[in-house]
């Protein structure tokens, strides 16, 4: 780090103060310890901001030149680690004005005409989340793209389907496994939805009442990707933090989803239930007990959902807490927004990873299969027969109090059994107990037959090649 | 209410269990208190259901007509009040289809078939919450428009704009009004982009492995009014919750925003600031001090937008706790959906209400208005006779605390003064010390100028008006 | 409910608006709604306050007792549900009052001398608060003492012990129950810690200043079993909420613990693990699938926790959003708090059903431990040796791998198979196969074997007793 | 950075595990980058563990020298930032025992005997946090004594108090200070009572089921200052995180008391109130406005207090998810922890330098106080001339309203003009119309008379003392 010499000492906005500030205050008050991680997005923005300046004629094209090509050697220094951190650098912005006055003199000190800290870090902070929520996406889509093939392939696999943890009917595997991706299928379209609202450029907004240099807004927009055009008041613009807060809400909401994916995937891995094993990849031991093999990865994947849940609620608390234009609390927004960016993105790729390795026990599904899980298709038979849905249900579940008692299963009740319960049964009852019939009889859209679950895949793919 | 006769008294799972609940678990585990809400939307759904059982050839015309009938006179009860809960009723699903049996017999207990209650909850809160969610984004565009107009008309009108709620620079009222408009334009969008994920229809999806009886899930979609189509899932259908969090989410963003606004008018209507007044109809007075004339809807808007937050974290934290398909912990969805859906709806209409009725104090505002706030605009004059900003910012600085030393403001330093921190300034720096001069500059697209000022309410004009 | 006649309809703070109110913001406005359960409160606040008059002077001993007749044929209207609701009754406090002066003049207009709404709502809720509080804290220790005598009885069910809900080590029954014995201790204590903090008086605090007529504090305090003394500044008195949020919080504790319980009971209750069944009390059953017997009193344990959660981000994002003193946010406490302690209450007596009710299988609890469990076991047989334990881990580990490969438990590797391991290994090796040693070996405090459950049970029965 | 050599690469747990982990899975599960701010706890509690492992002739004396010595070593090389950290280390226990088995060899390997990870990290964690709340504690204390002693001496200093941020009536400016101590004390009460339920010892515990070598856990806790004893059951020690949640929660109400603080002073610092200045060292500039000067510190206040409740929210919604005892999602409170104890201890230290610098302008209060301010105190005249309050609040009003009418203060209504409202109004009323003698009258317990808030004074220093 650098030592503080005079003129990198002075603050940007130090003509007028004569306290001194506590050492610890800078280090509450600054902030270039996490936001340095939009430099890229700074010096882009800075770029865009000098030659609108230049247009404007505030600069020469000499000045912007030498703007471009000393905001490009500051971001070389970021680049390859060797940026110097002066003990005065507030934050990113700062940080690279006060680099770039040192690298070309007096044109760098014209870079901020009519910026201000507000509109330059609303703008900083929109690309920095645009380009990562593109990216997000597309791990998002990849995520679906693999759980559906799997789909496709496993879906022979029949397994006991359960409400309330209880077994309740006889689903696909693949069933199961799509009614997870039709969760991130509505996650994908939020972010479909929203992106465009992160994606309007708040720059020429000043510190709160408008760019008095009339730069043009919308030619800045274009040449940065704000493709949603401006923030139509400058007010707004600095005051807005509804973008970090919506991009952490569409994270939690991925989360939560792969938070429930994995609380399912941890009961289906025990070693009672048996359904999945995670690939060891995804997989971690015990420091103590040698036979252990955890399922660390779904393990996280829940836990650090509740972690964004948290910032979730802390920025809308932060903001919601502040009068608007800018107030120092909004500063608060970026850690939030970092470790949830980071935190989703990162549990995008492991689910990535699990649902492309983990192994099934078809085997294992089927054996969880119990007869009682055909209750309702008893039920249903009787329906068939005329019967009123509510007293077939009342019958099924006499045959089911009447097999407990007779220590077998519903399907090992005999005919007479039946018909003590209800006079419609007959013998073309025991095709009810069928658990791969139970299925296929659900074949409405969205239901669990074969057809059903394929065509499911097939408008899953359909939405992803649109 | 009605006492228990024995055929009310069955509880509808009743054919198995032999043990008797605990009089506290019932009252725990109903719902019927808050959820009788939903009594329409539930008859509206069974009403279609039953339609498609009849196509189905699952229960005749005659049953059907019988239904429909019976289904209109239960709804009449609960709209004249009449409706007498039983004992035993769980909810308004349980209810109504008991009471149907009760004035139709046996038809209906051919209501139910093929569904389940997981499905069903599902139709009537989705339906319900899309009738709010439309009523709400009426109401929020009326707020748009009445502002819109105000800040039309008052467009003359400037006040300090702050930031830190330190005095920045001169803006005008209209163009802070409008920049709570542009929030809450953003929350219209919001609405618009989610309504549609909640118009998805569940119906048909069974307890969770889907319909048995193929009813036609796209026509009832269609009667219904789910006007984006039917839930490709039937496991997802009945486990997701996400139609219930956005519109919380978008809630407590539409509540954030209520907040932030009346913030700033609680700040603007005390005795030291004095910009607004707020009309009696939405003050009230101190059960003890004569006096006072407090800003209560201001401050219930900024306090219930905390509750709704609370609500959102609440309803993440359930969901994110369960597993995947129907667990009970779902139930808690209700409480807080209705809670926030009222609030947000009522705060809207009391919003409307403020927005249309309190006074501004242009004059105060005026008196607000500082010399010190045109330092930007005397660093910009230095700016315009070339010398770099960061410079001009420092001579700027330099000025404030040279008139602060003086015990004047810096537009009674004399030109000798500003000539001591800088030659560039000469007889011209006079024309800096206007406020409206310095408002007229900002006139980029979303600043403080007039006519920006005036295209913000003609943008906002084009958007209500598509 | 009363028609509004004019001397009912004046507003007791009306002396001075000349507006009217919007309808809509009567009801937005008005608490008396939710508060109405503080009635006894309110009643037994004013008597209390009453009291204090008569002994400054402030009123006669006959004023005195006509308002304490009055407060009591108020209370009985009440307690009778014959208290009708005028129009303009904003809250319990205006609602009580309006109807003291209808009932016995002049003294009941001096009864709010010197007091004010703030420091009268702070002392109601407190008192309401303590209350429940208390009763709570009797239901919470009933759950400990029940559950106490449960470990002790059923001392000998061994089962398996996971973590990550992997079979990890053997381990009592009653240490699993004792385990959340041990976090209900932690609320109690928690209780027991905070209720002085609810007990503490702000009446007499007026509106913010304090109050002019010199009335006892102290004497108040003692009166009304406020017996932590007297809130020590009367700004702070109406401005805090900190006992609201501190009862929210330990509630949530409380919450957040029963249901880790009922997720641990819900899984021990699936038909894969078999290990507990829920009493049919505290079961329910499904509408469609006439099998399903459901633990919904689990469930809803669970799902209520999340809830609760919410509410505390709720009330903390209020308070933090408002400056000192009363502000109108403050009246979002009561529906947060009223709703938290129904539940938590609830909660705590369905739990305490359960944990009374449900049936354990011991049976099925020692089918689920299986040898590899022992592998620690084998480690420290080799420790005992003297191989360091890092290193024995790593032989353990080996012997589950050998063991997996040749498809048999570890038990029934053979003397040889282990030696190939490690030479260590000798025919006492077979002493590590059994469950019970392995349970007896952990005679720590706090462990698992016999003796140190029933000694965590001692120390419970002690803790209880004092 | 170490390179992997072959030693160091071998996970703990790798006896068993042929798959490769995916690199992006050992960053997503790896704790080492936070939580190896925890060296010196981790390196604190294997020292005892190992005596204790040594009493029980676990290992030799000799080993346990070469134990100590070797942790003093690595100890030395955390402090000196020369410790490098290898690939496969995961967290501050596995790198201080891979670290440690390099420089003494076998000895190293048998620490961990009897240990789990499980028990580890939470003896390491309440250590730490033990540690640190204790420094808070003595922070707290500090700006009780600071804020007192200021109480003290600008005792004079009256000023408006505001109920809803309206004029209310006269207090006195250290009734205002010490009205945010007595919110800061209960915090240090809090922290007071929680602070023993942290200081229980877990280790002993193993992994869940308890140590099966019987080291002496009540002599472990003293030595290492857990005063409170050991945690009571072996299964709850290592699923406990309510020491976490509740060092959170604390401090989360800590953040909201100096949020509220920083709330009233931000408006208290306005040009439009102007009751205090920030010194300085607190305050920041605008790299746009020359002339500004901002609370940064106050609004950091209270911006951090929003991101520590987000991390109450997500704390607790990780513990509520996750059955008991040891599962991943745990690993997840660390960072929260971490974040929040910087943030209160920090947060603190701010407040102690605020508190202690900023001026306070009693000329500026003064002319805040306005006469309609003494409205309750004319009322409160006619109360004691014998007229029921409720009438007198209602003349009172009156006179509020006639002095508006007249455009002049009620202090200047004349006698006749009260006279025309109430004849009980006599010459003497004119002593109502001072500032002083309306805060004198406040001299109950907790008043705003001088007394009274000396009085306070000598409470919180009696407090501070004992």
């Amino acid at each position: 780090m650098a030592t503080a010499s005079s003129p990198k000492a002075k603050k940007l906005w130090g003509g007028r103060f004569t306290g001194e500030t506590d050492p610890l205050m800078h280090k509450y008050n600054q902030s270039l310890s996490y936001d340095q991680r939009m430099w890229r997005e700074d010096i882009d923005g800075s770029v865009v901001y000098a030659k609108a300046l230049e247009t404007q004629g505030i600069i020469t094209r000499e000045e912007l030149e030498s703007i471009i090509s000393g905001l490009e050697a500051v971001g070389k220094e970021w680049e390859g680690s060797t940026f110097e951190i002066a003990p005065n650098d507030e934050d990113i912005h700062t940080a690279n004005e006060r680099r770039l006055v040192e690298l070309i003199g007096d044109a760098g000190k014209k870079l901020h005409t009519g910026r201000s800290r507000n509109d330059q870090v609303a703008t900083d902070g929109r690309l920095w989340t645009m380009r990562r929520l593109q990216v997000l996406r597309q791990d998002l889509r990849t995520f679906l793209r693999i759980a559906g093939e799997r789909a496709e392939e496993e879906v022979d696999a029949i397994m006991p389907g359960f409400t309330h943890l209880q077994p309740a009917q006889t689903v696909r595997w693949s069933h199961w496994l799509l009614s997870h991706c039709a969760a991130l299928q509505r996650d994908d379209e939020r972010l479909r939805d929203m992106i465009p609202r992160v994606a309007r450029l708040p720059l020429g907004s000043g510190a709160l009442a408008g760019n008095p240099f009339n730069v043009d807004r919308q030619g800045m927009a274009e040449e940065l990707g704000f493709f949603d055009g401006v923030c139509p008041n400058s007010m707004d613009a600095v005051s807005d933090r509804d973008w970090v807060i919506e991009a952490i809400f569409c994270s939690v909401m991925i989360m939560t989803h792969l938070s429930r994916w994995a609380e399912d995937l941890i009961v289906y891995s025990t070693a009672q239930f048996g359904y999945v094993s995670m690939a060891d990849a995804y997989s971690t031991g015990s420091s103590l007990m040698p036979q252990k093999k955890n399922p660390d990865a779904l393990e996280l994947l829940r836990g650090k959902a509740g972690r964004t849940l948290g910032s979730l609620a802390g920025i809308l608390t932060v903001v919601k807490g502040t009068p608007t234009t800018y107030n120092k609390d909004l500063q608060e927004d970026k850690e939030m927004l970092f470790d949830v960016m980071d935190t989703v993105m990162d549990s995008m790729k492991i689910a990535i990873g699990v649902v492309s390795t983990m192994t099934i026990h078809p085997e294992k599904m089927k054996e969880g299969l119990s007869p009682d899980m055909l209750a309702t298709d008893l039920a249903e038979y009787l329906v068939r027969k005329g019967m009123p849905f509510r007293d077939t249900h009342h019958v099924a579940g006499e045959a089911v109090a009447l097999a407990e008692k007779k220590g077998c299963g519903i399907s090992d009740l005999s005919l007479e059994d039946l018909q003590s319960l209800s006079d419609l049964f007959a013998s073309d009852v025991s095709e009810v107990w069928s658990f791969d019939r139970s299925a296929e009889l659900r074949c409405t859209e969205g239901g669990t037959a074969k057809s059903s679950v394929l065509e499911q895949v097939s408008k899953l793919n359909t939405y992803l090649d649109s």
